[in-house]
């Protein structure tokens, strides 16, 4: 299934449902109430090119794995972690698909970082890794979009990845794919910058969603960001950049 | 104004209101709503003794300022930040006045940091520091529960700060009183551990909130901490912390 959020185009009241069928062919059959509890599908359906996508879920807080791929902590100069690095993005920080993301006048290095998201279905603390299927509602992509100036020159992460839409999500949650191996690209204005696969994530979806629930309980619609692969750079006002993860779909942000 | 968020003692249904007067004459006047629109007081008045306090406010985030007394600086063996540091905390790590709090086990370190916790009263976001005022709701007292083996194995804090039930908060917001020079004290078991004076803090409450909000929108209820003067330590299961800030109540937590 393809769990989206989404408004008819002209605005109104958000509901959740599933995406059936591709291209223009494609609509959206309207959820009862939301779909942690159980999918119960109605009667409405729209084609998909006449309502609006929003972020696929509202989490109360989205944790991130830093430096989950090789490749792209030693493309920034940093070593692999011993211990997993986590930060956190906020409600505050969530968009929707195509959305706009001002260009932030506290850095002058805006960066993308294209990645896999896990959306949590249940509320759960220190959940085993052999587990962690149970508690995830399914995957989206997400784009950990960074003040890289401002990273490098704090000690903590908070204000660098925690600001204002700094984290596109969508453009659905897709239930059935296995996030072991997935192709995840990432263009700029068509320009492929990112090319890489989650089988190169130090931790698997599993270990990542572990890890962080051992402190923290997750609540329905919490996301987990599994880092990026090499190929991080800076975007500029005008630019379009789009993260496609196999199996599951893309998501373009335009930076203005 | 105090204003907090209760129960009946027996369970039910939170409300806020106002607590009047004190010791064994206080009593709490609900309020329709919350106070966030405008404090409209009804009919109902409760002894306080018969209600349950909880959290007063619901945040959606809580950004912390680290190593904002230089006294504590340097008890830790660090430097006065160059730059603030800004951590964070979550809707989980929260709970309310005489909260039991299971020690971690996670940690062999937990530490206590009393504090005063500015609550944000409406949308905000890049408010300079003379329009502060404006967007504050009041004060309140908190305690940032600290794993600090995790805090300093770990190069970001969100895990060994943000835990389940790492942010006691209470026991309720006052909204007038001027922080600036509040003493602050946190006894363990009633020993003295901390007893300093926000007249210390390097950032003043007005610069704290001026700089979380330079790259995130505050929301109504949500809460900035303002960092912990010198004396912080470390708690066992048994203990009994309070703080306690002038001016504005006492805030007692039990490890269990």
């Amino acid at each position: 299934m393809r769990i989206a959020r989404y408004t008819p185009a002209a605005g109104g009241p958000a509901s959740y449902g599933l995406v059936e069928g591709d291209g223009d062919d494609a609509v959206v059959v309207r959820l009862e109430g939301n779909p942690f509890d159980g999918v119960r599908t109605t009667e409405e359906r729209t084609p998909l090119g006449q309502v609006r996508l929003l972020a696929p879920v509202e989490p109360s807080k989205v944790l991130c794995l830093g430096r989950n791929y090789a490749e792209h902590a030693k493309e920034l100069g940093n070593e692999v972690p011993e211990i997993p690095v986590v930060f956190a993005k906020f409600s505050t920080s969530v968009v929707g698909p195509d959305a706009e993301v001002p260009y932030p006048p506290d850095t002058g290095n805006l960066h993308f970082e294209g990645e896999l998201a896990v959306v949590i279905g249940q509320e759960c603390t220190r959940v085993p890794a052999d587990r962690v299927a149970d508690v995830v509602l399914g995957y989206t992509v997400a784009n950990d979009l960074t003040m890289r100036d401002m990273q490098r020159a704090e000690k903590q992460w908070t204000r660098a990845k925690g600001f204002d839409r700094s984290c596109p999500l969508g453009p659905w949650v897709e239930t059935d794919v296995d996030p072991a191996a997935l192709s995840l690209r990432t263009t700029v204005n068509g320009d492929v910058k990112q090319d890489g696969t989650t089988a190169d994530m130090l931790l698997d979806v599993a270990a990542c969603v572990s890890w962080v629930s051992q402190t923290m309980t997750l609540l329905p619609g919490d996301v987990v960001l599994t880092g990026t692969p090499a190929g991080v750079g800076p975007l500029q006002a005008g630019d379009e950049v789009t993260v496609t993860l196999e199996g599951i779909g893309s998501l373009s942000t335009r930076i203005v």
